[in-house]
């Protein structure tokens, strides 16, 4: 297939294309090379160390004998990008090209505006450059678990029958988001449902649960050129990528709050399986639907407790500190989102979390100085009611 | 009370401004004034001559002796806004400020990205703005009926209760609206509950109708200084505004398809009582509720028979065209929306429907000329799919 993947700089887009170019896929990515700007605006850098992507895309089509067609240029433009699909004519195009961090949306009302506006004019930008230059390829787009917030039901994979006052309907799923970020998730699938029934365009929204880990089966993370980016700040840093950089660095794991959040977490090579799941099974025009897309659900403490466990037996002396929670969100919670979609159509899950705990840390021990050189970045201070204070220890029950 | 109006400019705005301060309050009002000019890009002016804002706001001085503190400017620019609500300190913030036209939004891509940045950018910016510097105010948002689409069930007041798979939640009610222009007002919806829950703001979000007529109890259609806009256009007419400039012109009615759609209505001196009513009566700090806004649900083919009706007792000869329909719609469908919570505080349905209409005719027959001077602005060629082509008339059941 030709697929065409937005955000190919990114931490799940290079790590994308060479397990899609690895199943004989021909593939063409866009970036606006915004991420390394973010980060660095963090006061941080990638825990791995990556090449700059013209020297990524070099050792690709050395690696792989085969092309990449690269379009640097932004989603906001839509020139660019209806040019760029009239041009690679994708079968499928993954959109990955968002600005992803839930704290740098609430950084203040400018954060806050650009995020919103990245992210939702861009998707729509490339919706609307979908239906004119390349209208039967199927989206393949990164949205959130996080888009249904904690709802006190089961969750189910986009939609659900209802029943109310005597009649029943099929609706899609409320969303009930807890960030200016993950809020742009939400507005893009309501433009993208509509884009689907009104244009006929095929989709596929992703409810991507939280990814973790340096490694797939093809990517080597001591290559710069085939290893992805890695990060820790308070930003872009998620749960246990951040656990394992503040474990190699002998720095406590910081647990927000109880650490009785449970979200649903899966391992890169889960993601880069489902997402090629996805692009070589597509839907039929017109369908737009859902996949809840995860491994399993852990609740914060207990990712924690795993991290500690993983690098006390490489020797590392750890400890859990829990402190101030930055984010408006509820402690303790029912949490039960269904996953069925992905396995019908063949997704096997790792299943062994501490396996890649270990290489996890494995990869990042010998990167300890470029983490420490960033240790301040560990720590949040970007607060929900949009003020600046660094989240101080909690007493007792760490 | 203090009471700051988004969009004092226009159709409803300049109405609700009068209807305020004859009841007491103290307004200020933001305009950026592009209603004008999107009118204008559509070939079209007002049926009823306005008088330009700084005329209108000298004439309401002298009439109510009361100043009438104005901010030009655009609710993009988030200093704007943050200061103007620092310097007037409102009780209360009516947000009329968006493009409110759904074929507007689907011009192209171009058309589709303003509209979307410019009312959900303008909205955030306004909702981070109230937290900084005005965060006890009672936002008054305008939404429409058009965020629930039509399914197949009854539409409760923004929340129902849903029981799945054994367990009870309550839960905001799934939005499917029906163009681009009316998925901002649910991004917006979802960005507003996010504010009240996370910052502690109160927010009414009115499901409004549609709007129409010439008249409130404080507005005089023929003082060009008190009267508000009425457009025909295809893009800023509404449905009943636009049959009663066709019928005083002689232009057939054009009914979209079947006319078997069904929405809700109601008359403009409705809608003044009812923001009226949400402004004086506002929920408590945290609050985000949400009122559904008509009078009575009619289809569009019934209003096409009551104006050609009041039409020809008036003595004008009116016929009823039916046209294909360029938007993607459901011609006929279950419709059964709640309105209970403005009624619970003290609403009083107009109901003479044919009453309101009559005058309508009454106020646009002095002004035909203006009408027929952008007669081609009547008829429809902005189609959902992108592409511009007028409307045919349709062969038999008219």
């Amino acid at each position: 297939m030709r697929i065409f993947i937005a955000g190919i700089d990114g931490y799940l887009g290079w790590a994308l294309a060479q397990h899609l170019a690895a199943r004989g896929h021909t593939l063409a990515g866009l970036d606006a090379m915004l991420r390394r700007d973010w980060v660095a605006e963090m006061g941080s850098e990638s825990a791995i160390p990556i090449a700059l992507l013209p020297d990524r895309a070099a050792a690709f089509q050395a690696r792989f004998g085969a092309s990449l067609t690269l379009y640097r240029g932004n989603l906001l433009d839509y020139d660019f990008i209806r040019l760029a699909l009239a041009e690679f004519k994708p079968d499928a195009i993954v959109h990955l090209a968002e600005m992803p961090s839930a704290p740098y949306s609430m950084i203040d009302a400018a954060h806050a505006a650009f995020t919103q506006h990245n992210n939702v004019g861009g998707s729509l930008n490339l919706l609307w450059a979908m239906k004119e230059a390349a209208p039967s390829a199927h989206l393949v787009k990164l949205g959130t678990m996080g888009e249904y917030g904690t709802p006190n039901l089961d969750i189910p994979e986009g939609f659900f029958e209802v029943e109310y006052r005597g009649r029943r309907d099929i609706l899609p799923f409320p969303r009930q988001p807890n960030s200016l970020y993950h809020l742009t998730k939400v507005h893009d699938s309501h433009n993208t449902t509509f884009a689907c029934r009104v244009w006929g365009l095929r989709a596929t929204d992703v409810m991507q649960g939280v990814v973790f880990g340096t490694r797939t089966d093809t990517l080597a993370a001591d290559d710069p050129c085939s290893a992805t980016r890695l990060d820790f700040d308070q930003c872009f840093g998620t749960a246990i990528n951040r656990f394992c950089c503040q474990a190699v660095i002998g720095h406590p794991l910081t647990v927000y709050g109880s650490g009785g959040m449970t979200r649903g977490f899966l391992p890169l090579r889960d993601s880069v399986q489902c997402l090629a799941l996805a692009c070589e099974n597509p839907p039929a025009p017109g369908e737009y639907r859902v996949f809840n897309q995860f491994e399993q659900t852990y609740n914060i403490k207990q990712l924690a407790e795993m991290v500690k466990a993983a690098g006390e037996a490489l020797g590392l002396a750890v400890e859990v500190q829990h402190i101030e929670n930055p984010r408006a969100e509820v402690g303790e919670h029912y949490y039960n989102p269904d996953r069925q979609k992905l396995l019908d159509l063949g997704y096997v899950p790792t299943i062994d979390l501490t396996g890649e705990v270990r290489q996890m840390l494995a990869d990042l021990l010998p990167h300890a100085d470029r983490i420490r050189a960033h240790r301040a970045s560990l720590i949040p201070d970007i607060r929900w009611d949009g003020s600046k204070r660094p989240s101080q220890p909690l007493g007792g029950g760490a």
